[in-house]
């Protein structure tokens, strides 16, 4: 039978704790995380169109979401602190009625990064609604997952569907 | 024909501002979103079953939730600061592959609270993503949404669906 | 049977929560606090005598004490974020072989602001504890607690014994 | 003989401590700031001329700024947490060497807001600076300074010159 | 006649200043540190009788801990930020009126982490207080204390007492 | 024809992203910057003589600087996280009317610390200006700038006039 994987964050008696990390190698991590936020195709044809100017709300929200990857520590709570070598934040509109956030994270050191690229998508998609929220109070993020790992003793994980903007089906 | 409502994030030159809210009433103000975790039904079955101790990844991803909502102004860039009178984050298992999480903010002040109630959501859930990603790294946030809000000049909003986790389709 | 008091930062299922506000007058209210650092009388002989410039460790510790009152609900989870109108930090040396920091903050709002001032107490005492742990790292941190609270609905509190200090037998 | 002002900071013993503001009238209060970005000719010009895309540098050191203003009290460690109710943050180039920085914020409340303001336009200064180092690590910040503040007991506050910008030699 | 340790916050004139460490060696350092919690007896009953769902209090307080050795550096000006590898805070009853908490940090770094893990036990402590001050408001924190510390330049340090708490009185 | 510098913070569409420095070298890294704060001779004079306690203005703003150092990351949006090994923050009166400010920040890492030491300096000059401001409204922080820089690829930077506070014309 195969042993299953443990969590890790519990102590013996099944307390929360914050992994003990020092005895992992210091290597090479990274990690990319989507996110999507639906809207109102007459929404998404005002932020395209330039009903305000163009890059403008992308800007903050990919500024919003580099921010949060380095405070990931800060929210989540057992997420050790760590030195992120690179952040990146893409947005993109797809179909007619949602944006595409994709993040990436790099770290040389001995965790992840998987919750800082998850935190940054999350944190650019809330940002994007906050922006646009007078307009489409009925925006839902959507589908925030990791879609890459790579480093560590964990190996490689690749999600089964890479792109999953590519199957939303249009708002009619 | 009908006027339609103006991003009040921007100056007059189009610039990301903070909305000026000095001439908005102090009223009380409340708002609930909504976000749902999926997983592996084998994944929630350890969650329910007490492979770790019963409640515990939900007590801390309860607390992040609440800590996250009193961060929402240091997170996204145009929130204002603001001291909220309360803040409540439940998370249930629902269908056999899913975890849900309701949160409500309440504030006497002069802006609305739809994005506290929205972080304290998405960290919420990026908690329970952090606490169970050792054993599922498939898991899933989705339907972060606002569910109700009221209070201030913009009227009662209740979102046309109110119950996302009545309608999920068990994982088989 | 008198009724006892209930804990307020649980909801119905106990879990915790943060204590609505909402409907709590908006009152002055003032708490103090006290901590005592215990050290080495030869510790305190060169804090006192000059073996560092006199008020230096006391100036940090001071300042210290004061941005931790302000950050007061970042740390202690279920805090309500509030504006305090008024933090004071005093570090006076006591015995022979201790500094008493007493604390006050005030409010005009809804909440008492007793973890507050609890809260300045304990940082300025760890920063005390911080600038001289090189040559004393024995010192212990006692009695943090609560001097006198007014204002709002509990009514007012003042310790049994508001001097422990005086009490402190010297170490020989 | 005119009475001196006082600072008001210092306690009776001289240390320093946060004013205690619970007396003051809740008004609305204002306060404008500025500052002044020298650099070299030929990194305005790309600034301007689109080396970068335009508008995205300033972008990011707006939203840096109006960030900052919501942090002053976490940063200046007399000032005191405040709600404000309005920040805004703009750039211009001047001159042919120089970008120039203006920032207003508002409060309802007890206390000015003249450190929100100046703390937003020294972020944003620091911000640009950041951006455009890699090609001009000579720039200099200047004339960080309040413009005008209004509200409260002590007055309106005018510059004398408020127009530091149109003295400015440039650069040959 | 024994050289005294110095005091190495200190520069030349005797300000403070954070100690440099470029010079140190990076290696594996822990420290385990202690708080006591007294309060009254029928509180300690409560809390373990189940009063409030068991372990709440508890779960909260350990992640209150947690977060905050990950923020000791924001807290205590002297301290160096650095990157923990590990975390633990663990309560227990003692005693008849006494909650034990202790901490433990793991670095793999230039500096020691006590001050961390006195960080961590006291922010754990005020919570603590701060989720039974509604039937306790005598509550006291008593005996924050480093208990032992290895790694880096200045050797091991073991408390002489480990054990305070089994010293410590009932309350009768 | 010489190549130009290019801007590393933004991606192949111009976008601002953090720059990745995965591959960079590990070294030790030291920045030294400076800030001027302009202010009545009176001013001046009173901070001197002891209108207030000698050092105290001077060592909140020492503290200041030195927390601010380790929050840069927080403030500048593309700036990395990172561990100093070394603040200092050095306060000064110059001619008569000028407070001059000097940091220096050290790091064992990938990036280069100057961001740190100007922010360490701003925060210092603003500390100041807070601390003053209810004498003498119309101070002005000036100068703000990199002084030196070592370690890493783009080799050692010494401004051109290392003593602008030399040059200060006194205010007549």
């Amino acid at each position: 039978m195969p042993s299953v994987p443990k969590f890790t964050h519990l102590d013996a008696q099944g307390h929360a704790q914050m992994v003990d990390v020092s005895d992992k190698a210091v290597t090479v991590r990274e990690a990319r995380a989507e996110a999507i936020v639906r809207m109102l195709p007459s929404t998404l044809e005002r932020l395209i169109a330039g009903d305000m100017p163009k890059g403008d709300v992308f800007a903050v929200a990919r500024i919003a979401g580099i921010c949060a990857a380095k405070r990931t520590h800060d929210l989540i709570p057992l997420c050790h602190a760590l030195a992120l070598s690179a952040v990146e934040v893409e947005l993109a509109a797809c179909a007619n009625d949602a944006v595409r956030i994709r993040t990436r994270c790099k770290l040389n050191g001995r965790t992840g990064v998987e919750m800082e690229a998850l935190t940054a998508a999350s944190v650019a998609a809330l940002t994007l609604y906050d922006m646009c929220k007078a307009v489409d109070r009925g925006m839902c993020i959507e589908h925030i997952r990791l879609i890459e790992k790579s480093g560590g003793a964990s190996g490689h994980f690749l999600a089964d569907d890479t792109d999953v903007a590519a199957t939303l089906r249009p708002t009619t």
